[in-house]
């Protein structure tokens, strides 16, 4: 399988997916800031990925100060786990502030939160280790989830389906398996044949990039196709199923993924396309309400006006370059978590779910 | 005003579409097989340019060959008649068998024939004389038609309108000032302020490399996005109205255009945003019954695989590259013509203008 992050114990080496398929360059951060860069300039994309390298920045910073603190050898292991306790609230606020849509930071930030809340006797140390197996656990947990998500998403997948997916949401989405693509990985393991048409998914291309050298890779049988080219295969009767990841799933749904994800479902109704969200629970955020109330990211102009380092567009263009779109509640069929499938009305689906 | 194509006396200049925005480099076809080439690798593309090249194209054809005929001073001025009908259907043949979707082109051959049709009585060199007449007249007409569907268009396009378009339909897709952005020139011209959101429109760039480009040029308040991003800004408000042009309009009205088109007009009913589709009846073919019946040219996987030489998904991907889709005519709410605006049902809206 694939893996795109990797914890080397003094550091975290990542798979550097801004020049994939081209080239398979690792980059080693060695520091929280190095983390923090990586995922801000989408060296690493993907909710739950973000969530889990987020954790490992959180433990590299940890260390980085209690070592500090200790090579300075001043005060006492009481003052050092103060300092310690404050250093890692600025930790928190520096990976919380690399990329607003994507719930998944948050919440693996959350579970870094509890795994340092020792009794005030546990001195630096023991909160630094308490970190790294923390954020260990939950590398390993996403590669179980996925794997879950994979095994209750075969319940919609027809024998011989094309199943159309947007943007990227396998092995290097997660730490590993993946959530819509770990469905169409589950099927094959179950002996279904599928055949994934992969949105190519502009501007960032994760698509072409990303989906289409997993498949590739893995055997996979794999169709690349612009965005704009999806609602015609539908009408050709190639789609049978879609399924997309998510940034941010609300209490009510509807739900925040990548850019052009919202155009997928609206042509999946009008074609009769069973249209489902694969993400963890994790991804839920009850404290949302609805799609109205999600953050979405803008980012630079030069991802849409140049490609490759090419532009192709003219100077002195405006730009509308939003990463994320919401689609409602009532475009999707279920949303596919660990936990098994919710379906409509979500409200008291998640809730039960998430119970 | 932009104009993309020249017509030189003794050679036909086409503005290189393809290098656009980056560099402005004309390519001068001095024979009817250099204009094919032009065609089919889309140096020049666009259902009315296409048509106004191919004409040219034949007259081109038709001097060199009369020219040849004439040197080699064998025969009669009757069998060189003979000899150059001859001729022109093996011109027609040739610039037929560049793009399969347009009628246009085909519609263009068509006048281009009966413009040969002179009585038997007239020399190759009259005929090649009209050959050149009825292609200029073309291109004259072309302008004129746009600009009248400028102005019928202006009855539906809002003050204050965001104006989604898809692919470039503007100077560079026909002889001149444009069909579907004809009507945005046509509005501006009347005052009235409108905003062109203009979608890149992969693979092939039309949108951010040519309409972006356009815009820019003559001040047209413009905002490029990724087509994924299309349904996002009608969601958010911004698109008052959807205008895009056609390749291909059946008898019932089902029309085909650029692929990622069809999926434009289902976001537009989504929101209640009204699509609009403007083009010269010559781009309406009675003879096709419906969208089942229009050829879809399938183009290189490479238009998708790659982009400004760069290529951007693994070795080994399957592709699939429909360079056109076809709208069902129920997601219409008018085809704006040079004689006034079709609107359903269109089977008998269509035949009366066509009348």
């Amino acid at each position: 399988m694939i893996q795109a992050i990797r914890w080397e114990g003094d550091a975290l080496a990542l798979l550097d997916q801004r020049r994939l398929p081209r080239e398979e360059v690792w980059i080693r951060c060695e520091t929280v800031e190095a983390v923090a860069q990586a995922i801000r300039d989408m060296v690493v994309r993907g909710a739950p990925a973000i969530g889990v390298t987020a954790a490992f920045g959180i433990a590299l910073g940890a260390r980085a100060f209690a070592g500090d603190a200790t090579d300075g050898a001043q005060g006492t292991g009481a003052t050092d786990r103060l300092a310690l306790d404050r250093r890692l609230e600025a930790l928190h606020a520096l990976l919380a502030a690399t990329r607003p849509t994507a719930v998944n930071l948050f919440w693996a930030l959350e579970r870094m939160r509890r795994a340092a809340a020792l009794p005030p006797s546990a001195g630096a140390g023991q909160v630094v280790a308490a970190l790294e197996a923390a954020a260990r656990a939950l590398f390993d947990e996403d590669v179980a989830v996925c794997r879950a998500i994979g095994r209750h998403g075969l319940e919609v997948v027809p024998q011989d389906a094309g199943i159309l997916t947007h943007c990227n949401t396998g092995s290097l989405a997660t730490a590993g398996y993946g959530t819509a693509l770990g469905v169409v990985r589950a099927a094959r393991e179950a002996g279904r044949s599928v055949h994934v048409y992969a949105d190519e998914t502009r501007p960032f291309l994760q698509g072409a990039r990303l989906t289409a050298w997993e498949c590739v890779k893995e055997g996979i049988p794999v169709t690349l196709l612009c965005d704009g080219a999806a609602p015609s295969l539908m009408r050709r009767g190639k789609i049978a199923l879609a399924v997309v990841g998510a940034d941010r799933i609300a209490a009510n749904g509807d739900t925040a993924n990548k850019i052009g994800t919202y155009g997928v479902a609206i042509a999946a109704r009008a074609h009769g396309i069973p249209f489902y969200v694969a993400a963890p629970t994790s991804t839920v955020d009850l404290a949302t309400k609805d799609g109205e109330a999600i953050p979405i990211e803008q980012r630079d102009p030069r991802e849409v006006t140049h490609v490759a380092g090419q532009p192709i567009a003219p100077d002195g263009v405006g730009v509308e370059n939003p990463s994320f779109d919401v689609t409602p509640a009532d475009l999707i069929a279920g949303i596919v978590t660990e936990r098994g499938i919710a379906r409509p009305p979500f409200p008291a689906s998640l809730a039960r779910l998430l119970a």
